[in-house]
């Protein structure tokens, strides 16, 4: 069996991520070339650890290349749509971090040209492949709780960035709750069509001073008529508070965090167990070399790709409306 | 010791879980009478099975006879205000079910009353007794999780009262969603400021014919900056599902539902435990007799009833402006 | 309804739990009269706030009076048997505290007495009335795990009684583990035939000395074919631990620890819960309230008790077989 | 940086498991060639798959390969002794799957022709390496449960083996406690002085006719003065249940069992969660991969293993004591 080839741009931590993934857990690809604008000794040295020798500081490298046949978008968000768009055209299969763009109309058209080159274009949101996500999922799907009435989303990080980190993230909607966006839309089965925020600063006043919020409730009403919730804080004393629950008119189904251990400590002060998870390389590990495994398969056999252009776009126009939710303290509809 | 001795209005279902609680559990008090608009032998029969031999259909017998305390206001909610009018005026310590009234000026002035009397004046918020959502309070009392950030309350009932009964509750907020409104009041420690209403009805048609909802989730904004939801549903399947949060700067501390017992069954289909105990005369009965308690300590050592006048009017009008939520489909600020 | 009326003797600690649990949680039954060998002011005016006047020093006040129908046997160990006796030839049904003897012969002999009196005898192993070992047993009686293979019985003290207690109290298996004895044969259904007990002293070395143990390992086999384990600590530095477990052939049912809430406290140091609830009033109080109304019940529908004769004598042949095969530190045939 | 270069004996499920730990999670390590006695085309392809062009029916082609440093002995346990003893002649490093073999004298001698040889010597006791149970070691080596008192290891199979392999397993103790048995010495951190087994057939008659049990409760006292129990069945219906407990002056850690995901189903019916990940390929996945990990680290760095001689002898000299303590229905002292 023929390998697929695939080239990597950005070898930042979620591109080693994808390298590591292939290169350990995808019998069926490899990665031949590592892209990395600020290619250096280090990233070299790595990637020769992972046997990759190809290296290089140029995309064209890898959109050149015929022997290339995918390739993993994983640089920084400015560079998404434009990568996305020469993937298209050198007829490469796209895998491409969350979101092609923070501008709508720019994803539209660069979604259009993807389509228009029939390769197969899959979108970075890990997180409907995390094994506690897809078994809510597919309870919900096997019937066990009848129809969908409500869905809950906590997502807590652990801590905040830096405030400069803030300052050029788009916000806390746009680098943050996207994630939770997406997974209310693959949870509920249907489309956002109003959001309500009830936002605040409460974690630190330096996040407000960029323009920003840190905590937020978020209300959403569904076009199948359930209505659901997203709980967001930048920082979780205890960690990174990722759970979910599906209610129903049968019942509920609900995911708890995950833990290095299973142990409970039981003694004169407490009776504990772990802290889950430190952060989303710990938590998501796993569904990260699962949407990998997904997209090599959609392309080896042809299919359908598990996340694509629509929840590339959805999920930012869901922002956006949540936004303008925020600023103007009203619910808002939204038009897709 | 002198016992105090008690009047109670209205022998339904929580009449007679509070005679049973002053009969089986507090020792410095009694029920001298009980007076119930619609007296019959099968009530009189149980009282005297309570060793209380005093019956009657009207409740002046209890307000002229100079050796009762106390009185016990159980009647339906049309009366309450009256009777609290009565009560005071005749110099008794009065403990009155929720809601007081559903005017709220009605109710102002009836509280005025009371106050003037000087007697004690304890509203029926029973959850605040209960020993998960105290120690919920106790754990941020003791600033185990820093400050208050955000307040998540779960509150679903087994299954909706008939569509008679809905048609005469005054709405799902005043008739099931006030305890609700009160917890959030006494999980935060603060006051609803802002409330918005995400409302449905999923889970009977005829509700939503009634003009009702029957499901919710339900934003606040509080005086001291926290943010909050009240997840609302009248119907879930495996019963009566009662859970709080709490989250602030240095964690977060949440509570379980009650069951009937602690075992764990595993079987080649599951591992399961109980369900939820049924309903809230299951979940809430040590709540009431804990509720009796301190409000006959109140009288006994004249102190602060730990649930008073404020508490009787706070939700009623966080209700009054959900359903204004509800109807506009927009954010209520709310004016006290 | 005439009240069943009720002789107590013993004014300790379990003498008051079941005066209390008469008092306030069984209509049908009223205390009429309280014993005690060292009766004093104290207990006089404890008698009094239950409201019950005659007090004595002599339970032949108990046995004389016409009027008392039950007697509660609530004194030292020593004076079981001989007030068990008595009570029979009186008339009286009987409600002993465990155990009746510490000597097999002694107790047949006063069983044999009882059973010819043809009063009720019930013995106080109240765990069996316990919400959760009861919630077990019916799981196993319902046929949900099949055929009993494995029964384990984990019992640990949250202290050691002082060594003073410790040298009277007939060692730790007659004074502690004979519950667990009980609990065997109620989870088993079954009796043990055989037992093997691993022993240490590993809490505290006074203990040792005074010639007793304070932590095992007890391993036994059931006439059904059974086997099980028991595992006790005079210590826990976490609270008092009472689970078991019921494995059978089709699965699996066991039973956790009771606490005082159900919150989860998540901070920067751990994710914890309550510890278990502190001790045997505390972990037992509602099974001491259901032994009384289920004896009482006995008692008015002239039904077998739950806890008879059998169950008096057969763990203490158990708990001696167990000290001799701590002796000998072989496995112990036990022939009844 | 060389390769740790690995021939590998035996391609049944344990040797491919190792086979791709090697390939996909040791970056230092590669495995050059696999013999299996019959080697056939599929084992050549699946070789192939991973990248070892090196396949034979003949262990001498690792034994004299003087580019292989390890070797990993897959095979079945009766050529252990023989592989082990020629590699170590060869000058390899050892990897060998448990037991040695049931021989403690020829184990003894195997071990110490290893010994003179110098080469590494690891035994595959792979559950030293779980997760769970290495959390629970480390609470205890931190001290926060003080002294250990008592250790408890539930170890129960979804599934018998067929009768077949039951007949030349060696017995349950052999085959399948054995784990346990170094779970027990790995938990105290100590020797087992005495056992003692309570065994029975109970899960299925025709085990019994092969000589062997299926269900048992081991009683162990260890040198350090710890009491411990094992409890095994072949059959529990919902799954592997792999779990144990240290308890101490200090307080009590016990680790509870994996499964797939967090989720909780909450229906009419139950309140459910995930049964135990469905056996040991499952469950220990990780755990093997991590033994592998730990095994090349003491290649590279030339330290002591983690898992070494005295840990292949001690367990099969604990089984043998084992079998004789059913056998005989007595305890049995273990001499070293």
């Amino acid at each position: 069996m023929k390998k697929i080839k695939v080239g990597i741009i950005g070898a930042g931590r979620i591109g080693k991520v994808h390298t590591d993934s292939i290169t350990f857990n995808i019998p069926g690809a490899e990665v031949k070339t590592i892209v990395d604008k600020f290619m250096n000794d280090e990233i070299k040295e790595w990637a020769a650890s992972r046997g990759v020798m190809n290296t290089s500081d140029n995309a064209s490298d890898i959109f050149k290349d015929p022997e290339i046949d995918a390739v993993l978008i994983c640089s920084s968000t400015d560079t998404h749509a434009q990568f996305t768009r020469e993937a298209a055209e050198a007829g490469k299969h796209i895998f491409c971090e969350k979101p092609v763009d923070t501008d709508i109309d720019r994803i539209r058209e660069t979604l259009k040209i993807v389509e228009k080159s029939g390769v197969k274009f899959q979108i970075g949101f890990n997180r409907r492949f995390d094994h506690n996500f897809r078994a809510l999922k597919e309870a919900s799907l096997a019937g066990k709780i009848g129809d969908t009435h409500m869905i809950h989303i906590t997502s807590r990080d652990p801590q905040p960035p830096n405030p400069a980190y803030i300052k050029d993230s788009g916000g806390m909607f746009v680098d943050m709750t996207i994630h939770d966006f997406d997974m209310a839309r693959f949870l509920s089965g249907s489309e956002v069509e109003e959001i309500y925020v009830q936002g605040a600063v409460l974690v630190d006043p330096e996040i407000g001073k960029q323009g920003d919020i840190d905590t937020a409730i978020i209300t959403m009403k569904f076009a199948n008529g359930a209505i659901g919730s997203i709980d967001n804080s930048r920082k979780a004393a205890y960690g990174y508070d990722q759970r979910a629950e599906i209610f129903g008119s049968k019942g509920s189904v609900y995911s708890r965090n995950d833990s290095a251990s299973t142990i409970v400590l039981s003694t004169e002060d407490s009776v504990s167990e772990e802290k889950p998870l430190f952060f989303f390389l710990e938590r998501y590990m796993a569904s990260f070399a699962q949407e990998m495994k997904e997209f090599f398969e959609a392309i080896e056999n042809d299919t359908a790709v598990p996340c694509g252009g629509i929840d590339a776009i959805r999920p930012v126009q869901i922002a956006q409306a949540a936004l303008e939710s925020l600023k103007s303290g009203l619910p808002v509809k939204i038009k897709y």
